[in-house]
């Protein structure tokens, strides 16, 4: 099922955690059982919406294997493989292995002074020490190197790559990479589109899915989303991104004198799924600062005015 | 003997590979002989030039406990726990602890994007759950993120940072770092410069110590510029500082169209112990690229004009 | 005619200049005849494009009185007045509102450092002392500061701005200022994207105009594009914006190793032009360099599969 | 007189402007005699500190004149030709050469995307065209390009350069420079720090001079502390450079949440002045923000307890 190139709605999942920072394993299943009953495609595990970066291994290990046992192989299950540099990335390959994962997603190294050249040998080697399918995570918002188009269209061609998740915000961008694939002949690769907010442009202009991370709130908004692009009912796609670009203002309820950008977008995340009932807590990892009750209320009031309480 | 601020030249040590790319314990052992041989007062260990980021978690753990073994408490060991947020970041403290070493060194976050009040509210927990002296890792080029000079002093006023480590390359900071502790009456804090090239500025302006990289290649170099400092001879320690520099330029060997920084230093730091004798292999791990003969060949001229070889 | 929010393809006109570097007036004349055969809407003259960072005042000077003088009214001609803060800013805006201009487009400060609040008071002194409609260019790439959506709509609601240039490349966030405008209602603020790339998609979203350097090279095609789109023929639209796709690759003849990039696109333009017949000489302001006789017979071959040669 | 490469304190002047924004000429006369009876060895007008990223063309022009009426000689006057790029900085040096300034200051060209090669080229363009002593100016916080040491080297050696005024904060990187103008025994080329806070690490490690803002409050304090380092007293250069340290602390009045950077300093040098009586009217250039009342205060405290006034 899984070989063919990886299509639709593929949410990236948030991590509940218990008050005392645990894996809430009993959440996360909720959290799937929520995702696949609103008709996404697939999930995306361990990527920034799933605050790997916040996650011991520990952790991280955990949530493979259960969101791998709930799914038990409904959708395809792609697992962030989020490190520094090669070897610290294949020691969470092997962990995603382990948990039967279906694809794997990396990013450029970071926090090292890396050459576009070693980029790629980076990728190469990945490739050359997994059977999984391997996705490029383009987000020079935390990996401050952009991966540029030629290098994408060429380890695609290669065989390297199976797809690229594409969260740099460049829909320009992007559009140059779907035309460079057409134009060679390759079929093989999927473009998804990180971003909330332009997923009916994206599709419009041949991108093959979308990992929304608004998508835990309203999967069921994404997914029809997703069927009105497929069906070319562009106006009614345009109408349902509007209203999903209209929620995703819960991520500015945070006050960014207070808190960072993540704390914001993550702590209204998961408050909304908390007071959708979905997890038990809100809680983020830290050194994220929650929300505010004045806060929460903010996230209430968009999820009343979207219809989701 | 580890509880006063540490003082001196405490080399960023180098982490020898095998052509496998596993730690290289004989090697290891040699290069920290070498380096107490040559009259260092500390060694970092886990830190940028010992490739820490691109370590697995089993290379890290063996580093350090070859580490500690071979110093044998000679002179205080400071670990790098270098990780992108909290939770990960205490899981290497837990390793550096069972390990033996005497002092912890952390960046801010990375990866995530982190308001300055989630910065000292990182700082803060790791110090509460460690009983290990910590010291702040300023890294901007890497972590992206500049420590701010006040925050630095509220947190050593605390007691929450033992020191710094400053590698932003931003010698006016430091020096109002420097004299904002000294108005405050801040004993206990010891700054650290990470530069090769401002040493004998760095301890004029009251600087404690010195993390220079270059050290892996001529600790007596250094030692003997840190002496000429603390006794006041100032024309001798501009001297000596004067051959550094120019040795230090063998970190430009490698082409910078062709391999990274990072590959750069790290691989003509490990070329340069090669040609001395002192580790087996100068591999460095992937995705790093080699430096060429040719390039080696420069490394070399550089070790014979500096008198090395 | 000129009260109402511009709309349509306003094209950056291109600066033709001679050998010696003066403004070569004839050309420019056929410039905008050339354009205006085209069938734009307006014209956008000392933008990037026009390389008007490179042009001292006298040659602006010139610029605006050829181009008014040609136009005659038939369009709306906007007017760069592109310097680093308020005061040297309202210099060019006098220089464009004796030349008879119809608009004013302007980016925050640059250089210095300034403050959201002063970006803001600069916005509005200006607005204050002109009469002429003024736009504000979002250009992070040479600005260093991104213009936010939140303040772009409360410019536009108290009548400071009569429209926004956005050449950040941030499709999602032009968008969000597009739904922010209509939801307070403001429909005096047109909202022009200045990629050449994702013309249909912006329109598709609302956008009212499009600022494409392209257009220089094919002015007909943008005008198709933008005529497919009034008319809700996306299909055509796509296809149209995926042929402009193509011919935005003589931007990319010039090689990044050897010049910079504007020098490699306003070289590419240029040469365009005058292998197209429009202008009599090639050459860019200095110290741009010159594209290679080999680099302009790549845009020739881009012309030629695109129909333009 | 002013054929050897420039030496000293060269303080960057401030302008003093009337509250309607004209250049006060009677201040601006006042405050040259301050800066002269204070000692210095020579003047920098129209750089950073003299907002001349804020004054019209006109202003500029009257500045020059007015200062090199007022010099009449006695020291060397050198002017900033502070443009994007070649030819619009050729129409500031033409002013300059006209006002009988004593040398040119120009930044890398700034907005545009510009080469290695092109930055090269600018600077050569430039010597070409003028018969003054041409330095470069390294400020990367506003032109966001650092120059390159092998560069300035370069066109130092080539007569091109008379000097470098590094505003970098890169000591290292200065340092550097100095070092390979020293090894390649190039004499010709005067290096200014454009530091206030490392004064005398600059000077210790060869710089020539020094170009501090702060001067323009406390001439006579970079003075002595200059004659303290010309003859190797380094305590008592250290004293003097921590106790301008201390007074640097007026630029934090300004509250960073309200104004920016430019705002903050510039604002807090001129109320220094106008406290000392050395100006009339405190007031800077728009859209910059004034200090409150309260944030002069602050500036009040910081000169009483430095013994100005």
């Amino acid at each position: 099922m899984h070989s063919r190139p990886i299509r639709g709605v593929v949410p990236p999942v948030c991590t509940p955690l218990t008050p005392d920072l645990e894996v809430d394993h009993r959440s996360l299943e909720r959290l799937v059982a929520h995702l696949l009953d609103g008709g996404v495609d697939g999930l995306f595990v361990l990527g920034s919406t799933s605050e790997t970066a916040y996650l011991p291994d520990r952790h991280r290990a955990e949530v493979l294997r259960t969101t791998t046992a709930a799914v038990a192989g409904q959708v395809p299950v792609l697992a962030g493989a989020i490190d520094m540099t090669t070897l610290r990335v294949l020691d969470h390959v092997r962990a995603a292995e382990e948990a039967g994962c279906d694809g794997i997603v990396a990013t450029a190294p970071f926090y090292t002074r890396t050459h576009p050249a070693e980029v790629e040998h980076h990728f190469r080697l990945l490739a050359e020490r997994t059977e999984l399918p391997l996705y490029a995570y383009d987000l020079p918002v935390s990996v401050h190197t952009k991966l540029d188009a030629d290098l994408l269209v060429r380890l695609a061609g290669d065989g390297v790559l199976a797809g690229v998740k594409d969260s740099s915000g460049d829909d320009a961008g992007m559009r140059r990479l779907l035309l460079a694939l057409r134009h060679r002949g390759i079929t093989s690769c999927s473009v998804l589109t990180g971003s909330e907010l332009t997923v009916d442009s994206a599709l419009r202009t041949g991108a093959h899915g979308v990992v929304p991370g608004l998508a835990n709130v309203d999967p069921d908004g994404y997914a029809r989303l997703f069927r009105h692009c497929a069906d070319g009912r562009w106006d009614a796609a345009g109408t349902e991104q509007e209203r999903l670009f209209d929620l995703f203002g819960l991520v500015e309820a945070g006050d960014p004198a207070r808190i960072g950008a993540s704390s914001a977008a993550l702590g209204a995340f998961k408050a909304a799924l908390h007071l959708r009932g979905v997890i038990d807590c809100p809680v983020t990892a830290p050194p994220q600062l929650p929300l505010t009750a004045d806060e929460v209320l903010l996230v209430k009031e968009r999820l009343i005015s979207a219809g989701l309480l």
